[in-house]
């Protein structure tokens, strides 16, 4: 086996889920994910789909009416003054999930011993992924500033060079909250022009934004970008319709790369599931009856957990803008590995370490906070505040 | 985008159905999937498991349960005097189909740079991955005796050298129907162990073989190899449960490996559907009343078209032990991208082209038997015959 996959390290997450294993007095928050299983009409989709004898291959890139229902969805949300053409079927690929979305685009994209630049602390797949390819990776740490992370922008904009190859960023952010600005972001489209470096940017939590937009979504690159900029957006539908489960993302890519993107796809999982894609289908016909409550709602959970860990002893933490995920600094406990299998084994606790994200990132404790009951969160901080008291 | 991606050529057989589009009077063959649906047991499996709520994350390599069922039923094929441990669960990867399966084997092994050797003609994917992760490939190919392709070992071993990474063969193979045999399998296995090679084995058409054996499989790898040589074998449900749309399948790995393939299921795909994995349960538990109906079925329809296609003036084929294609050479007919392509406009015949699979199999023609009507078949030779006549 390659020594370089080998040394991958393995989740650190599920290591400190692994240590609740036998468990179930344990309140779990360390994974990306809600406890509200898929609408149903949404999973009735699938079914009449699977009954219907829709069990057979389809194209690469996805069913064309999927194709087409989601570039009129991103037209709607990112068709501006600025960018100001129709996004089009013939720039969307329909992928096994936003995860194999960005694997696509590493393998698109990145050449063996190229020059990554990845903003950190960042989910672990950003970074493994060109790391599988063979690239070599530069990580740009956002800074700590009074519980929220801060882009130094002259520090990102030094390190994308015309050797760097691709740029790697998530915003929202997941750990930490963190969202590009539109100037940020239109600063960056146009640095990304003069070094013709590609931006992978992945947005799948541009939903879950609780500021007041015209769109109703954080502020995108496909706002500003031309349909030809050296630009891949990754989307999924697991968050914003509670639809993890299924395995179902899509990527917007510049026209000219939707051929080999379908050859890509043939070799990596040939297609996804027609009756999964009908239940896609069916989500987006009716997203108006899912994304508004699952954002209010994760917006009381949000508010709900920030203003209980707030008035906790030297905590530093931000309430976030946008994503599902407090993230927040625990004075005294510099080892959040440690801490975070702690508060399993004494505490009940399940929470994600802040080094699975960075090494910038350790002695900070990732807490998702989509619950269909929000007392389980408060729960969640008594049991944390008695934790801190004993552990004094 | 990576030069090295534009480069990849696009599907030759999807060219061919291309040429189709807007016409429904084709008899298309060109694909390796049959026109039956999945058997309804198995669709129910995943609908009760929709229905009960299962749309969240799973375990990266598999549900635990369907991981011991796969590896009941790989002990059942393949345990036998001379590997005599029974195949365990921990050496299952669950994947989102065979190719991904593939894929992620190819991640596992292959270094940039690398030399790899690959058995010619083959499916277009084998050769297509190791190029997506920079490998220096070398094919060696089969040899057309009689209508039949024949391997010659020593030039096979003789391209396995210490310096070979990895060797990728299909067999049952697509599209020639050549099978290794149990001498040549340890051939293999035993030089390879020499040069430290590993032995990526795609026999998803195991169990499409039409020979008289114990196990009703073709001749496998895992008959003769311990649990720690460096073998993955690649399987699927999609040709003996009819189940090409479900996007599953699964490797059988070293033990060392599992959990290095555990975080490359992470950043490729997360999992395989909670409800797809049901249905393969479901499949599994009753294979019994799947796999040999459809394996009786298909070696009538194989039969059919073999005794159909032989009469044929100057053509060369042989009849295959394994898989669903018939896989012929047509004399006066050396362009067999163009033959294709005419057989679809001339006569509404639809075959997929013998260079899609290998330079070698240049003015030879896939046809895929799975039929549920084996008329069609004879329509189809009719067809072939028709414009043959025409064309002289």
């Amino acid at each position: 086996m390659r020594a370089h996959i080998q040394s991958l390290p393995g989740s650190k997450i599920r290591e400190v889920a692994n240590a609740a294993l036998g468990r179930n007095d344990v309140l779990a928050f360390w994974f990306g994910e809600g406890d509200e299983v898929t609408p149903a009409f949404i999973t009735e989709a699938a079914v009449q789909s699977l009954r219907s004898g829709e069990t057979f291959y389809t194209h690469n890139l996805g069913l064309p009416e999927l194709r087409t229902a989601i570039a009129l969805e991103m037209t709607r949300r990112h068709r501006t003054a600025v960018a100001s053409d129709p996004i089009n079927a013939d720039r969307i690929a329909v992928t096994s999930g936003g995860v194999n979305a960005l694997m696509l685009a590493a393998q698109a994209l990145i050449d063996p011993g190229a020059r990554v630049v990845a903003v950190t602390p960042v989910w672990p797949n950003l970074t493994a992924q060109p790391w599988i390819m063979g690239a070599q990776l530069h990580c740009v740490s956002l800074t700590p500033t009074a519980g929220a992370w801060e882009l130094d922008m002259d520090q990102l904009l030094d390190a994308i060079t015309g050797q760097t190859q691709v740029l790697i960023v998530n915003a929202p952010n997941n750990p930490t909250g963190w969202t590009l600005s539109v100037d940020e972001q239109r600063i960056l489209l146009e640095h990304c022009r003069r070094t013709g470096t590609w931006i992978v940017a992945d947005e799948v939590y541009e939903s879950l934004y609780y500021e007041s937009t015209v769109n109703g979504c954080a502020p995108s690159f496909l706002d500003q970008a031309t349909p030809d900029d050296r630009l891949v957006v990754v989307q999924s539908f697991s968050k914003s319709f509670l639809m993890t489960g299924y395995r179902l993302g899509w990527l917007v890519l510049p026209t000219a790369m939707s051929a080999s993107m379908g050859n890509l796809i043939e070799f990596n999982t040939s297609c996804a599931s027609v009756f999964t894609q009908r239940a896609g289908l069916a989500a987006l016909a009716r997203a108006d009856e899912v994304t508004p409550r699952v954002v209010a709602h994760l917006k009381l959970c949000r508010d709900t957990l920030v203003d209980a860990l707030l008035p906790i002893d030297g905590i530093e933490l931000a309430r976030p803008r946008g994503g599902m995920y407090a993230f927040f600094h625990l004075p005294g406990h510099p080892d959040s590995l440690q801490t975070a299998k702690r508060l399993v084994a004494e505490a009940g606790l399940g929470l994600a370490p802040g080094e699975a994200f960075s090494p910038q990132a350790q002695g900070w404790l990732r807490w998702c906070f989509s619950s269909q009951d929000p007392a389980r969160l408060l729960d969640g901080v008594e049991r944390l505040r008695g934790w801190l008291a004993r552990s004094l």
